[in-house]
C-alpha cells in the first residue's frame, strides 16, 4: 500500500475519556498527534499522565500548549475556588458546576484547528461525553456540530475545498461504563490515566470530586477493578 | 441613569481596522476591554500601537494574550517565509496569501469568548472586513455568523439563557476608504495605528506589503492625507 497515512489530532488531557478516544483513533489506523493544554489548572498532574500516555500509545508527536486562561479566571479549576466534593449524580447533572472553565473546549479545539491545517490532519478527536458528564455546555452534541460547521468555514484547506474538518467524538453517547469497556478491549492501562480535579501533591486522586465520582461509578458499572490510587488530602 | 454600563470586548491589533472598530464601540457608549495577541508575529510593533491606542481611547483594560502559534507555524507572519510585496489589488483577492495564519481569528475570538463570559460582556467587536481585505477565510460574513452560532452554544451564560453573544463586525461591508472616513469622523488619529506586516526595526511601515498597499489605497480613496511613516528596509 502506498497510500499516505491518515493523520489525526487527538486532544489529550491525560484522563480516562481522552485516552480512550486516542485508543479508538489508533484502532482506526490514524497516525496520532496529541495536543494537551496547560491553562493554570490545579490538576497539572494530568499533563504528566498525558505525556506518558502519548509515548505509550505511539503518538507521533505530543504538543503541550501554554494557554494563559488563569489570567481570565472564572473557574474552580484555575482560581482559588473550592472544587465541590461528594455530590450525588443528580446534583452533578442539574446545572453547570463551578469547575466549568469558560470557553475551554472552544479554545482547545481552535488550537487543534490551527495544527490540523499545518499538519494536513482534518480529523480531530475529542473525548467529550454527553451522558456521564459534568454538565458543561461545550460537551454537548449541538455545540460540537456548530463548532464543526464553523471550522469548515474558517480554514484555507476547507474553504478551498481540499479538506473537510471532522470533529470526531466517539464517546459522545457512551456511558462511562461503556467507555471503560471499550478501552479495556483496546488494551488501555487505565492506571496511568488521571481524572481528578483536586489531587494531592503526590498526584493521587481525591476520590470525591465530580470527576473521581464519575470515574469510580464507571468502573463499578463496567464490573472492572478500579486501578486508581486514591490519596488522602490533608485538611488545610 | 442607574443602568449598568454596557461592556464590550474589542479585539485590537493596533491596526487601522480594529482601531476604527474600537472607536465605533466607544461611540455606542460601551465600556471597552481590549484584547491583543502576541503570537510570534514579526510585526510585533502592532502591540506597542495597540497598547497606546487602548490608553488613548479610554479602554478600561488592555490584555495581551501570549499565544504560542509560532510552534504551530504555517504562515509568513510567524515563520521565515517572505511577506509578498508590491502585489496589485487583483492578485491580493485572487487567493489566500502566505500571510494567512491558520485559525487565527478562531483562536482570537475563542479567547474573547472566555473573557466575555467572565466580564459579562456579551458583545465582541472585531474589525474584519470582507471588501478591501487580503482573502482570509476567517474574515468572511459566513464564518463570523457560524462562529456566533457556535458561541451561543458554548458558554454557561448563553446556554442558561442569560446572555446572547453578538460578534459585532461594523466594518464588514465597508471599503477601506469608508472605514477611514468613519474613523476620521470619530476623531481617530491614524498616525498611531500600525498596519504593516513587515516593518523595519524602528517599526516603520514597508509601504509594499498587502496591508500597507490596502492602507495607502484607502487614504487615497478617502481623500485624506496618509499619516503613516514609511521606512526604508535595508536589503538583507
Amino acid at each position: 500500500m502506498n497510500r499516505p497515512p491518515k493523520k489525526a489530532i487527538v486532544l489529550s488531557s491525560g484522563g480516562l475519556d481522552s485516552t480512550t478516544a486516542l485508543a479508538i483513533a489508533r484502532s482506526e489506523n490514524y497516525e496520532c498527534y496529541t495536543l494537551s493544554f496547560f491553562y493554570g489548572q490545579r490538576h497539572h498532574h494530568e499533563l504528566t499522565a498525558a505525556k506518558k500516555i502519548s509515548a505509550m500509545m505511539g503518538a507521533v508527536k505530543h504538543y503541550v500548549v501554554n494557554v494563559d486562561l488563569s489570567q481570565i479566571g472564572g473557574s474552580a479549576l484555575t482560581d482559588d475556588i473550592d472544587v465541590p466534593k461528594n455530590r450525588n449524580p443528580r446534583e452533578m447533572t442539574s446545572g453547570i458546576p463551578v469547575t466549568y472553565v469558560p470557553a475551554r473546549n472552544t479554545i482547545f479545539l481552535s488550537y487543534a484547528l490551527a495544527w490540523s491545517e499545518v499538519l494536513d490532519a482534518p480529523d480531530i478527536f475529542i473525548g467529550v461525553n454527553a451522558l456521564d458528564y459534568s454538565g458543561y455546555p461545550d460537551c454537548r452534541p449541538a455545540y460540537i456540530a456548530a463548532f464543526q460547521t464553523m471550522a469548515n468555514l474558517a480554514l484555507k484547506n476547507t474553504v478551498e475545498g481540499k479538506r473537510t474538518i471532522s470533529i470526531r467524538t466517539p464517546l459522545l453517547h457512551m456511558t462511562k461504563a461503556e467507555i471503560i469497556r471499550t478501552g479495556m478491549a483496546l488494551n488501555i492501562d487505565y492506571s496511568i490515566t488521571h481524572s481528578c480535579y483536586d489531587p494531592d501533591n503526590a498526584g493521587h486522586a481525591c476520590g470525591r470530586c465530580d470527576s473521581c465520582l464519575l470515574r469510580k461509578k464507571g468502573f463499578a458499572e463496567a464490573g472492572v477493578p478500579d486501578p486508581t490510587i486514591y490519596g488522602k488530602k490533608p485538611k488545610p
